[in-house]
Order: structure tokens, then C-alpha cells, then sequence
């Protein structure tokens, strides 16, 4: 690791593998438990309450539940059960909370209302001693370790790797298993980049704006990567889908304007490809692209790959991390705090 | 009206109140025998298809139905129908499409989906000739007359009004009936600042960024607010919940960075209030606010006003108008085309 201990962040987004590893053979036995339990219920659709860094693990969990388990997904609006005090009624819902911290009392609520409707709720939290998890019937514990950091990076895809884990384990199918297997291995080849990207980012480091854009699976990599640079570079960082940005937001782009993108191959590829050609060819946009693909990555004056063989329901837990190093990076090129970002706590407790 | 009829863009925002009044005395009993044919079925939950403006639409609807009727609301993915070709299943659902042209193919495919599936399907557009409205049980024409500026500001309030007359009619409570009848009277009331506004924009010819804030019921607004300045002015202009907005992205506010919040009395106004003090004490923050309270008009450089008894689950169709005519006259002060936007077109067929 190139850097000293102290500084948090980068050792934290090098140990995602290992931690991805150890949730995997830890918990495994336990979700199956938790999938088999749900399985005896009706449930109808899933009802999420997530704020933040976990909100965007909650849109990989809209697609992934959605495709993989055809269970539609509701985002909760947490105000409706605290300041309202209306709360929908969530017969047939399975409600699910994501929090690192389970402390934010706005999540805590939907969670509580949830039990009191005689709903199944399920925690994903990386403190099975906090209230999110007291309020809970089941409680995936991610074991993440502490984050130090006040940006969450390690506890972001330990989140999407337990979300991952209850819809294969929904599913019940071995070779989603083997591919889950697999991820640790993928994210170390992501890492590999990391000087390579301390380089890249020099270009940027007058950048005030940009938008992210994603789709599919990817739309919460675009969520988290914008995420993590207004949080730690205070640049305004837009995601979009790429459909949403070409209702209207495309108009703001100008020659040589920034747009990072990810456009990984799969099933929403084609249309990531041709937004990113449209981008390049007719506007002159500058584009930093996360790919698998030549073809996207060429199109890219910095190019971020991650490894040919990800699948794309998988992606999101590897396409993230060399954004994650690209915002650490560009943090330091611009001279910020990396550890602990201006005006920001690492538990905000919304009501 | 002050400007020259061939400036579609301001006629239609002045039109806004003779549409909303037009609507609800033309659709209101058919409205009615909607709710009640749905209120035959047994709905568990809403699955609600948007894109752009009627995606803000969809936000309200919500809080609304939510609030208002107890009902969940799943904002649908469209790429899951389309792409992935793995669409949840939607048992127990109403499936709502919200669009002014009625032409986006992923949209109609949400609709047509539902309908395979025996879902109750209903649209809400412009044009009850549409696909969409074709692949519909039950279609609500919002009847906003044919919108000319490529950025919708006529459609968007008739789809409000809309979604809170199907809210209505599901309660079935005269008062509520009552309350809406006042909104184009409001409405007429916000517009008298035209002058004003005109004026007031000069102030930031030379802003390219900002965020624009809003909770509960005005997360809608925000959103709206935040896609006509980047429709039209092409400076980025990123919407948040003020919780969300706590969780991270306040880093990024400095001293003298232009805010923009909707703070209408309500519930939530306490926790708007809150964010305001902080933005103008703490971090000296440059506000637009727009509000119907003395203490959050009193921290803006630039209060706009909407009129102090607009209850707050109708503010959305009133406060949006101060916004619109922001977008608009900043347009102009930085010499825009204000009625066709580059590189964006009418009708965004998406798939």
C-alpha cells in the first residue's frame, strides 16, 4: 500500500476484497436462512428506506430484485413517517433498511412502522447492535469493520455484496454463487490502477462541475461516484441516467465539458455506447470512462477498466472502485482533507 | 401579458391558471369514475412510470397518494421492461404512466406490461390519442392545450392537478374538492411577480451552478426547478432533500454559493428553516427562496412569495410558477433561446 496508515481512506478502499471475501463464507449459511424465511411470506413487492451512501445501494437493489427476483421495489420517503406522520400502508411489503451506522432515526422509523404493520423488515447495517437492527426481524450484519473515513467506501460495497447475497439466495441458483466467488479476485485487478489513476486525475484538478451518467445495475455506480466527489473534492457532481439526460440536462453540456460514465457490457451497453458517441463526436464533451469495453474506452480521454469477465449484476461492486480511487485522488491533487471532509459527519441522524 | 405572443414559453406559464380551472371543472366527474372503478380492485401499492418533468410529477404523486391515501408508490425502471426484458411482477399493483406526448416507448412498455400482467393501467397525458393512452385502462387527459416551448411548464402543473384530483377523488372529501378549486386564484396571485423576477435574476447572469432544495411534498419542486434552469440556462443545478443534502453534499457549500429552497409552511418547514439558518449563518450561503413564511423569505437575497394560505399539499402547483419565471427571465439576462434549448427536442423517445 503507497500510502501511510494513518490516512484511512485509501487503506479502507484496499481492503474491500478481503472484507467482500469474508462476508461471503461468514454469512452465507445466515441469508440463506434469512431468504428461506421470507419465502413462507407473500411478499409482494419490497419497501426500502435508505439515506445517502446506502440510498445508492438501495438502486442496485431496485435492479437487481426487480431482474433477478422480479420483486418490484418501492424507495421509501422517510418524511411521510416522521414529519407526516402518514405512513402508506405497507401490507404485503417486505421492508428493508440500509444504514451503515443503523442510527439515522428517519430509517429507524420506517423500519419500527414496518413491524408495527406486521410486515417483514430486514436490516442491513454494519452495527448489529444499533436501533435499525433492534427494530428489525432479521439483521444482515455486512462486517465491514470500522470506516474510519467519514465517506463510506468499504461499507458501500459490503452493502451491495449482502444485497447481492439475499437475491442469489432467493434465487438459490450455484452459479450466481460462483460468480459472487469471483468478485474479491476482480476487485484486487481494479486496484492495480491506483498510480496509474494518481496520475489521470492531474488533468482535473481545475474541475468544478461534471455529471456522472449510468444505467441498468450501473445507475447507483453513477449515484455513489457523484457521491463521493461532492463529498470529498466539493466539485457538483450530477448522476443521470444516460435516458433521463437526454430529456433535457444534455443541453448543458459544452465542448470539452466533463461527463464520466459507466458502461459496462451487457444489456444496457448499446445505449451507454451511443450516448458516449454523441458526447464525444457531436459536442467534444471529455469523458472519463469506467469499462469492459474498447470500444467505450476508447472513446475516453482517461479510460478506467475493470476486468472483461464481470458480469454486469455483479459490476457495480468492482466498476466502483476505480471511481472511488479517482475521487481520493483527485481530493489530494486539489489539496482537500481526505479523511474527513469539511461541513460533513460521518453519522448525519435525519428525521 | 408583456411580451410578444410569438414567446411561447411566458404565454404558456400565464396560461397555467385558466388550464388548472378548465381541468378540474371538465375532468372532475370522470376523475371520480376512475377512482371509483380502482377503488373496486384491491390495490396494494402504486407502480408509477415517468420521464423528465412528469417524472417530477410522479414525485408528488408520491407524497400525495402516500399522505393523502395510504398508498406505496414504486417510481418503475423503465430499462427492466425494455432492455433487461425482466420486468418485476406487478401483483396488486396500479400502474400509472405519466407523459405529456404519450410517445416514450419505454413508458407505454411499463403500461403494457402491466396490462399483460392484469394490473389496473392508467395514463396521465396531453394527448389521450397517444400510445400510451392506448395502452391504458383508463386515461386522464390533462387537457393543458398544445405546449410549444420545447421546456414544459403548462404540462407539468395540469399533471399535478392531475394526480391530486385522482388523490381526491379516492378520499372523497368536499373540503379537499374545495381547497382545490382555489389553486388558479393562487396561482394568479404568484404571477403578479413577474416584474419582480424580471429584475431580481440580473443578480446571477453570471451563476453556473447552484443546488435547489425542497422535502416532502416540494421535493417535486426542487426537481422541477432544478430541470427548467438546466433546461434553459444550461448552468447545473443539482436538487436535493434537505436531509439528503445534510448527508454529504453540503461540503461542497461555500461562502457566497447561490442555494435555491422551496420552504412552504407545512410539515416539514421546521427542518427547511433549519437548513436556511445554517446556509446563511454558518456557511453564508447566497439564497433564493421561494416561501409563504416571513422568517424563511427573511434569510433570502432573493424572496419570492407565493400566498400565505396555500395548504401545503397543494403548494407544488403554486410554487413552481415563481421558479418557472426565474428560469425563464434568467434565460433571457444570459441571451438564451428560451423556447428551444439546444441539443434537446419535444418529444424524448427513450427505450
Amino acid at each position: 500500500m503507497p500510502y501511510n496508515q494513518s490516512m484511512s481512506l485509501i487503506s479502507e478502499i484496499f481492503e474491500q476484497p478481503e472484507r467482500i471475501k469474508g462476508l461471503l463464507s461468514s454469512q452465507r449459511k445466515y441469508v440463506e436462512k434469512i431468504a428461506a424465511e421470507i419465502k413462507k411470506r407473500d411478499i409482494q413487492y419490497v419497501f426500502l428506506a435508505a439515506r445517502g451512501t446506502s440510498d445508492n445501494a438501495g438502486r442496485y437493489a431496485n435492479y437487481l430484485l426487480g431482474a433477478l427476483n422480479g420483486l418490484p421495489l418501492a424507495l421509501a420517503t422517510p418524511s411521510l413517517f416522521t414529519y407526516y406522520k402518514q405512513p402508506p400502508k405497507l401490507r404485503s411489503a417486505l421492508v428493508i433498511g440500509i444504514s451503515q451506522s443503523g442510527k439515522s432515526p428517519d430509517i429507524v422509523s420506517v423500519l419500527e412502522e414496518g413491524r408495527r404493520q406486521g410486515c417483514s423488515t430486514l436490516a442491513i447495517t454494519n452495527d448489529p447492535a444499533s436501533p435499525l437492527a433492534g427494530a428489525s426481524d432479521f439483521v444482515l450484519d455486512v462486517q465491514a469493520g470500522p470506516e474510519k473515513a467519514v465517506a463510506a467506501t468499504k461499507t458501500y460495497t459490503s452493502e451491495l455484496a449482502a444485497v447481492a447475497m439475499l437475491s442469489v439466495a432467493l434465487n438459490g441458483k450455484q452459479k450466481q454463487w460462483d460468480e459472487l466467488s469471483k468478485v474479491a479476485g476482480w476487485m484486487k485487478e481494479a486496484l492495480k490502477q491506483n498510480d496509474f489513476i494518481a496520475g489521470a486525475v492531474q488533468r482535473y484538478r481545475y474541475i468544478d462541475q461534471t455529471v456522472v451518467l449510468g444505467r441498468g445495475f450501473n445507475y447507483a455506480t453513477a449515484f455513489e461516484w457523484a457521491l463521493k466527489m461532492k463529498e470529498l473534492t466539493y466539485i457538483i457532481a450530477e448522476p443521470y441516467s444516460s435516458a433521463d439526460f437526454a430529456h433535457g440536462p444534455i443541453a448543458m453540456v459544452e465542448s470539452g465539458y466533463p461527463v464520466f460514465a459507466v458502461a459496462v457490457k451487457g444489456k444496457v451497453f448499446g445505449s451507454m455506447l451511443q450516448m458516449l458517441h454523441r458526447l464525444r463526436e457531436d459536442i467534444s464533451a471529455e469523458l472519463v470512462v469506467i469499462s469492459n469495453d474498447k470500444k467505450a474506452l476508447s472513446l475516453a480521454q482517461v479510460p478506467l477498466t475493470i476486468p472483461a469477465d464481470v458480469p454486469e449484476w455483479l459490476s457495480p461492486l468492482v466498476s466502483i472502485l476505480p471511481a472511488q480511487l479517482f475521487a481520493y485522488h483527485l481530493t489530494r491533487a486539489k489539496g482537500y482533507n481526505t479523511e474527513s471532509p469539511r461541513s460533513i459527519r460521518k453519522v448525519t441522524e435525519t428525521r
